[in-house]
């Protein structure tokens, strides 16, 4: 049995040709293949356009161990991947009672009468392995060429991954041997990319830099380290690169494999059996929604207000008219008001107070768009910090979400120590 | 002067063909093309390979009139794009004295010593126009090869843009005379993909399918329709597919080119002098944030509260102990008292109310996982829906935080008639 060790894929639909739609489905295949040591070399998209199809599944074929095609498999007349496919390979479609029953049968269970288009599904290509769809009615293929691999699956994407998980990913793994490539991802918040590259240059030499993948969102920074080799070998080299990098880090990093920064510190919370408010002014909500985003959130998460007016952060959070009158409402003095308000509202141990100009109007030379007043109310007192954000009002928002919930976890380091 | 008809894109990027980055450079592309009527056939993604990068220009210059390539410009050895395109045209690279001295004066303004690595972006290829950086160091590049055109510029999407706008498409709208693809997008709220779908399928024949794009996320369609021609031809076949499609899809149409269903309801109450505030539980702020996304919306939008737990409700919103105990949080009564009770609360126009179970825990037989009720307080009294929403957390949450929206869009609509 070969290894197979290069892989390209292949997106069909002329959707995803416009402005509006990009391919997804290759990011799941190559995470989902560098799990088991192969490396995606090249994508291609096309149209639904049997020529096209067919030209491309030719010459990728000769370029990589395995090529996995997506998308049009469908019953309507712009499906044609199946045909597309056949013609490659130099095969005559046959139809198939088997998979007709097959279809008919889904329609039966679903209680609808089958459209005519769908026996479209029921052709199958000579010496491929047709496979059952678990998640939708199209089935796809599995084909062996000359040594190399060709997978065909649906486009959509639930059903695309369920048939990889399925059919795809074990076959490969016994064939190639345990071999894996396994990454770890490092999560950082508070710092800026370029802060993070510099410190980390160092670290290049030693571990590869094509191990090292920097994704920087505002305000939060994913490091995805990997490692190939044996599961062991690959796991052993994961840890020494993250003790390397958190060395080089310290206290930016919030953890490894962590999904989310308000998941952890909602984690942080649980487990000292602590609760969390909210008070939204700028970010109207946006840091709800991100503490919500965490299943389970509701056993920390008390709840918030989204103090857009001055009448709300004087009603509903006991900011003094005078401390709105003398410092305005974007000031230090506001946020941990606001902070520190939510909290006795609320009754809960921590409190969020955040205020400021998201633009793109209502600037001022003192306090321009952009500025951001943020405070955390915590069982030992309150801390606040400031910024002048850069970028759009998306930006800004995102930004100072991202920085308010960084203090609240720079705070529960602290007192965990 | 041939026409330039139909396009290729080339990204090149290692970093693009792993499982945490996709190419979305070709997506402005695609659009600034469709602007002047350029279709896109075919998208590759290769990495910083020198052979395969060549290989690719190569076959994409016989299969279409222009050719993309974006990325593998700058001053690293990573960076081969230069080397790759040369010899595929077959042509010898030469070091060019005023691209140097360009890139040494760049320097010199941004008061920063010169890396000597930068001088490997003054080599260019003989017989391209090279391309200074209005927004970066790496020149781009336009060359005519044998009637096919092809760009090459960098990766970085700022530095992209500015070079696609202004070296590029000034040019193909000389080429082409004036001929564009204009799109026209109709947002919908409160409908399902499949259903808008077998509405508009007697309309496909007439308009031609190719010309209408399906884009839906939860509760929410878009519906991008294209029209070729001359700019005036384009608007007034545009205006006609617009009138056709309302006429069928009626009051489940929002707007034309409208950004957001949030930004649709802020322009009708700012029209109105009339504010909104919002009570959210299972959606935890995502409605204030979909609100608050919108530039201007605190002239509309008071605020609102997270009501995550049942104390919140009564001690913020007023929801009365009886309601809670004899219907749960979630409920219609709940949820009607919710939007009630904020109204009050910031004394808006509007109030917003919703409750429900996102999961993935929480749920029982008589209240499953995904049921939302919601309600919407308006002048003229309050209405309720419910609804089991399918999917996971997050779909759950946008689903119902949409459909919210759509009640009280339905209620403007109303009043407005």
């Amino acid at each position: 049995m070969t290894m197979i060790r290069t892989a390209a894929c292949l997106a069909v639909g002329s959707e995803l040709l416009g402005g509006a739609r990009v391919d997804t489905n290759s990011l799941k295949v190559a995470r989902a293949l560098a799990g088991v040591g192969v490396r995606v070399i090249e994508k291609r998209i096309v149209g639904d356009e049997e020529e096209r199809i067919e030209g491309a599944v030719t010459s990728l074929l000769a370029a990589a161990d395995l090529v996995v095609v997506t998308g049009g498999l469908g019953p309507t007349r712009d499906d044609v991947t199946r045909q597309a496919v056949a013609r490659a390979l130099g095969r005559e479609l046959a139809f198939d009672d088997g998979l007709m029953a097959a279809i008919e049968k889904r329609y039966e269970i679903l209680g609808l009468p089958m459209p005519e288009m769908c026996s479209r599904m029921a052709w199958s290509i000579p010496g491929a392995t047709m496979l059952p769809n678990p998640r939708g009615t199209a089935p796809g293929m599995l084909i062996d060429v000359d040594g190399a691999l060709l997978a065909v699956f649906p486009g959509v994407p639930a059903e695309m991954e369920a048939m990889l998980e399925t059919y795809l990913i074990p076959g490969l793994e016994r064939k190639n041997g345990g071999s894996v490539c396994a990454t770890r991802t490092l999560l950082l918040s508070g710092v800026i990319e370029s802060a993070v590259e510099a410190r980390i240059q160092p670290l290049y030499g030693r571990f590869g830099r094509e191990n090292v993948t920097i994704l920087a969102s505002p305000g939060v920074v994913r490091l995805i380290l990997a490692a190939s080799g044996s599961a062991g070998e690959a796991a052993t080299r994961l840890d020494e690169m993250e003790r390397a990098f958190r060395a080089v880090l310290g206290g930016d990093v919030v953890g490894a494999d962590v999904d989310t920064l308000a998941g952890l510190i909602l984690q942080r919370l649980r487990n000292r059996e602590e609760t969390l408010a909210t008070a939204e002014s700028c970010t109207g909500g946006l840091i709800g929604k991100l503490i919500t985003d965490v299943p389970g959130s509701s056993e920390v998460f008390l709840g918030g207000v989204i103090s857009y007016s001055n009448a709300a952060k004087e009603a509903l959070l006991d900011v003094s008219p005078e401390i709105l009158r003398a410092h305005g409402a974007v000031s230090q003095p506001t946020a941990r008001a606001m902070a520190e308000g939510v909290q006795k509202r609320f009754g809960s141990d921590w409190g969020i107070g955040i205020t400021g100009i998201a633009g793109p109007g209502g600037g001022t030379d003192e306090k321009p768009v952009g500025l951001v007043h943020w405070a955390v109310a915590g069982p030992e007192g309150t801390r606040h910090a400031h910024r002048v954000f850069p970028g759009d009002r998306a930006m800004v928002r995102t930004w100072s979400a991202n920085l308010a919930l960084d203090l609240l976890r720079r705070m529960l380091d602290e007192r965990q120590r």
